[in-house]
């Protein structure tokens, strides 16, 4: 757009807004739409019917003739619309005929005359919008238009502006796409001219963020263009407030002295067993931190064996975060002086703040911190865990098994599941973080910190909502590529929304705009709280898969079919099996054995069976992944089974062959052991489920696509 | 319908049938919907124009012309249609230039005429049609027309014929249901006429099997009628082979003598450690089994201490059922010598039948079963288990723990993973059945078994196919009314069907009619095997709710939520709490809590608040089900919590109070010691899941919905 046409436009507003105005008129929708190129049928007010013909001739037919007059809402009525003119004579007629009835039907009616409109082609019906959500700031939105989808709201969301790339991609999202490719053998419509609408769409929107809601419906799509027939466009002028965003190396900074703190202050370090500032002392000296433990406490000289200060002031070092284990009413007193310290971060266990009703006392603190620059994670947290540092800043039980993936969640109660999960299931993780109130910190400051930690390689995320979705859109979008972000987003249902809100207050917000923009920004989510510990647990597991050929093999028939419907349900590719490839394998399964995919060993066969089929899924370059189906038998017991599968996968891993294998093993109880040798060796392994493991390699295929990974 | 009536579309049948066509006339399909009282447009064949305009005006404009002549197919490609004629200038105009558009267009065609048809007043596009399949025979569909749900595939489906009540609840079945109840505040559709035309529908196939397919499409729907505009009618006078079905009774006795015997025969006991007749006589006396134990060797004098004969035929008492563990080649002389002996039911073990190709010697056990009455289970099994006489009749390892609720499973990998989770869980099982091939006794003789078993609650099947849909259907709709039937399909999918049909040959089946006529005989469906499994474990302990309402009663907030989420997932009603109950429940929690539902009694609470808050909802006449969420703290430990909760639901059962507790646990490990202990009390729970107990509680409400019982 010109800087005249921008220009017209940004006057165009102003005088909506000095009319105090919520919704553009027709003709200020029109500029608008065509200031961006979004074709609409061309129309005209007529006031005698020669001006009618004259437009109608001007546009072409046919046309549809309707009554403009501000008392007269619904035109149709009142017998205020005539389409499908196909000539002069019958425009002069409807013309005739449309101002008499409506003399008659509203004989105080204020008459500006007929509009006069062009008729769209008959086409596809969809529709194009934006709106503005409360989280995730302006949004496109495109789905199919008509009663159907009314009532299946068939519709996809992106964050605007959108590309092409986008918008083409946002057509292929509805369920019902298929109708855009053409109607019972009839013409496709013309993708090209939705995307360029679409685009427009999210442009005006991002360019003019006082509209608050367009609406663009119905569009025409035919196979050589779109129209928008009709443009509602609704304005907001209020100031929306800005989401603090610090620049990101400030974040990386301040989050790396909080999560890797060479020295920790706790306020209100206690010695009484029992206290949330004794257990967070004893979880750090037990926990093994080796950096320097700073107690603050108003009389004690030692707490648990460590001088004691009573301020952090007092301290004679420089600190890198305070954990605070004192009373809501105490806090901003103390985080005055750590920001008089000059500490970077404080973490706030305390409740008794937002989710209590105080607001109030939250706002302080975040004046506080804003003031000092202090980050503040919490308050009403458990704390953090960040195990590469031995660092257990949280009165909860003590965490220590190192790994790769970092979990956060909004709520405590989830942050304990999280812990207990890993303990039974062995699972390492670099971090657990409670982020409760969000008064400060929250998932995108995470996700920024993770992304530069070399001890963090997946990040997995439970919330109720995004204060700032858009922030964390983006940020995600760019840490996906590298490290698969799992959420857990709690609150998906209208109940969950209810109970969130009065839970942390949480914006219901769209589900299925949380849907678009996760998978949009490559963030793989779960469902439910069990799908995210295993998907957690199993992602960094497995290796990356390089292509979409998934192979399976298994001694129980019964265990392919039910594996089967899982790869369909979890998106997986069965690889069509080549006929030498399956040549190859029917060589090593008996003759009633069912090659093709699932490779069907069948259930009696020995460990060479599995270990021949198993090595050659392997080897064979055109497969990219493979699931297992064991069944328990004497000729092959479970750990039988469970050996050589890791001796097969540890010789080829030698020879620099690795692709992502899980596995579901059918048996009695001794299937157990066997899973959780093979999952420690790498292979996700589940006994009793024949979905959980397709789960698993499914959501890191999820991840792979949308990082580029997969050809 | 009259016999005369009924005698005329006969007639018109062997007519179609003497012709050797595949599809009726329209002319015919007209008389088939007259005869069921099926509206359809008026239309008649008009020779000239002037027959034409008669016609027209004895139906009532407007009307619409079509070119009649058997080489025009694609009558709207030469101009042969013309619709929304208004009078008769128009009719007569049209009829003559449809007639010489054809003559120009088509100069060889033999035109019959034009049809002059009623058309369809607009209203809302529906369809309505009936389709024979394998399994379950003859199906009436219904489901919304018009292109969206083409592509979208809202249809419903159930077994013909179809009751009003029946066809009634297929209108609120479909997804797009709102649309009948009005499109954008226009009136509703004709429910009554709609009802009356799918019923119609079920009646003519039932009637004259011979109708392969139906399709009326469209139907159309206004306010005050419904009218079927096209009508297709495929016939197949093909012979279709009947599934035995043995009356009711006769299976009673035969199936109590199999699965509850007093003398077993094993044909091919062995001493030999390793074989399969070893290990099925092992777990017969190791598992206890108490009735006589007949061991059928050619030579060996006794196996495991006990005598062994060379026949069935010479053991001197009756036998109830032959346990069969000798190659495929034998089964068939081995089984007529059970005949000979009057056995009534073989354990066919032995594999190499119609699963390895060998169709023809499974044929031949079935008609041996059938000339000496012998029911057979299997071949290509692992046996069966009834653990109320001690039985193990197979040769995987042996379970003994008693319990309500039987399963079965075609597959035998799966029935290891039915054996090693109840061992693992603790689940108690009346019986573990295996089906293999079915080539007699299948899913709808063990519910009909199972029905009148004293020691089945509740049954679980796993199957890759019914091979008699119908029958099965039939029995559940009964047996489900009093017992819960938990149904694992397996090959949902393409790709799973494809795996079943070379795994079993299952044949594929549409997986909607599966899910339609399943739901619609009140069976619970599970979509994978973990939920088959924990359905099995959880809804004989759970009592059977009486209403929908159900209360979260939570110390996580955060679990609140997701179990919120699960509910509305899972079908459950959060109850709305009423002022006088909230208010109750607000005394026993901290102001900062949240009462209305989830009660959020938050996260520092001593056991006297869950205890306060549970026996509350117990005691409320107005709360149906309870959900608990516990967060693992200092103050109430995980057995805390356990244990209080056992000893208020106990204090409530002896004073006659006894609703649904399901609890999800979030904490450290030690929340798994307490949900087992929970479990074993009665209350399913999880560790780290916020879902997996609402699934459970949602399972039940579907069956207890189905049978009645819900108020």
């Amino acid at each position: 757009m010109n800087s005249a046409a921008r220009e017209a436009i940004r006057t165009m507003f102003d005088g909506v807004r000095a009319d105090g105005r919520a919704h553009l008129s027709p003709a200020e929708a029109r500029l608008l739409c065509d200031a961006y190129g979004i074709p609409m049928p061309k129309d005209g007010l007529a006031t005698t019917a020669d001006e009618a013909v004259a437009l109608a001739a001007s546009f072409g037919y046919p046309v549809v003739l309707k009554i403009v007059a501000p008392q007269i809402v619904h035109k149709t009525d009142v017998g205020g619309v005539v389409a499908g003119l196909e000539n002069a004579e019958e425009v002069a007629a409807a013309f005739s005929s449309i101002m008499d009835r409506a003399r008659r039907h509203v004989p105080d009616a204020k008459i500006s005359g007929v509009q006069v409109q062009q008729m769209a082609a008959p086409g596809l019906e969809v529709i194009v919008g934006a709106v503005t959500d409360g989280s995730f700031g302006k949004l496109v939105a495109f789905g199919m238009g008509g009663v159907l989808v009314e009532v299946l709201k068939d519709v996809t969301f992106r964050l605007a502006p959108v590309t092409e790339a986008d918008a083409a991609e946002m057509l292929g999202s509805i369920r019902a796409a298929k109708l855009l490719d053409g109607i019972r053998g009839g013409p496709p419509a013309d993708k090209a001219a939705l995307v360029s609408i679409i685009t427009a769409v999210g442009q005006a929107v991002s360019d003019f963020p006082e509209i608050a809601e367009m609406d663009l419906n119905p569009v025409f799509a035919t196979e050589d263009g779109a129209s928008a027939v009709d443009v509602r466009v609704a304005v907001d002028f209020a100031e929306r407030e800005m989401p603090n965003r610090p620049p990101k190396d400030e974040i990386v900074r301040a989050m790396n002295r909080i999560m890797k703190p060479d020295a920790v202050a706790v306020i209100g370090a206690s010695a009484e067993e029992g206290k949330i500032g004794n257990s967070v002392m004893r979880n750090l000296i037990n926990g093994g931190y080796e950096g320097a433990i700073y107690p603050i406490h108003p009389k004690a000289e030692t707490i648990e064996g460590i001088k004691a200060y009573k301020s952090v002031k007092d301290v004679p070092g420089e600190i890198d975060v305070a954990v605070f284990a004192i009373p809501a009413a105490f806090v901003p007193g103390a985080l005055t002086e750590c920001g008089e310290k000059g500490i970077p971060g404080a973490v706030l266990i305390p409740s008794g703040f937002a989710e209590t009703g105080n607001i109030e006392g939250q706002r302080e603190l975040q004046e506080i911190g804003r003031k000092y620059n202090i980050r503040l994670m919490g308050p009403n947290i458990y704390g953090f865990y960040y195990t590469h540092k031995n660092l257990c800043a949280t009165f909860c039980t003590a965490y220590d098994v190192r790994g790769e993936v970092a979990l956060s969640s909004q709520s405590g109660g989830i942050g304990m599941a999280i812990v207990g999960f890993s303990r039974s299931a062995g699972m390492g993780v670099s971090a657990i973080v409670g982020l409760g109130n969000k008064s400060d910190i929250d998932e995108d400051d995470l996700l920024t910190f993770f992304e530069q930690d070399e001890n963090t390689q997946v990040i997995a995320q439970h919330f109720e909502d995004l204060k700032d979705g858009r922030g964390f859109a983006e940020v995600a979008k760019r840490v996906s590529k590298t490290k698969p972000i799992i959420a857990l987003k709690a609150g998906r249902t209208s109940a969950g929304a209810k109970a969130a809100s009065s839970h942390t207050g949480a914006l219901a917000g769209d589900d299925k705009v949380y849907d678009d923009i996760l998978r949009a920004a490559g963030v793989i989510r779960a469902y439910t709280l069990r799908d995210m510990l295993e998907f957690a647990r199993g992602i960094p597991v497995l290796p990356t898969p390089t292509g979409e050929n998934v192979v399976i093999i298994t001694g129980a028939g019964g265990s392919g079919v039910l594996l089967s419907d899982a790869c369909v349900d979890n998106g997986l590719e069965l690889m069509k099996m080549p006929d030498d490839l399956d040549a190859a394998f029917r060589k090593f399964i008996p003759p009633f054995g069912a090659a093709g995919n699932p490779v069907d060993i069948t259930g009696g066969e020995p460990p060479a069976t599995y270990k021949a089929t198993i090595q050659l899924a392997l080897e064979d370059e055109r497969i990219h992944s493979i699931i297992l189906g064991y069944w328990h038998t004497i000729i092959t017991p479970p750990m039988v089974f469970a050996n050589l599968v890791v001796e097969i996968v540890e010789e080829m891993k030698a020879k620099g062959i690795e692709k992502p294998i899980v596995a579901s093993l059918a048996g009695d109880v001794e299937v157990e052991e066997a899973s959780e040798f093979l999952y420690r060796h790498g292979i996700p392994s589940y006994a009793y489920s024949t979905e959980i493991p397709v789960q698993v390699l499914g959501a890191k295929y999820r991840w792979a696509r949308g990082a580029g990974l997969v050809r």
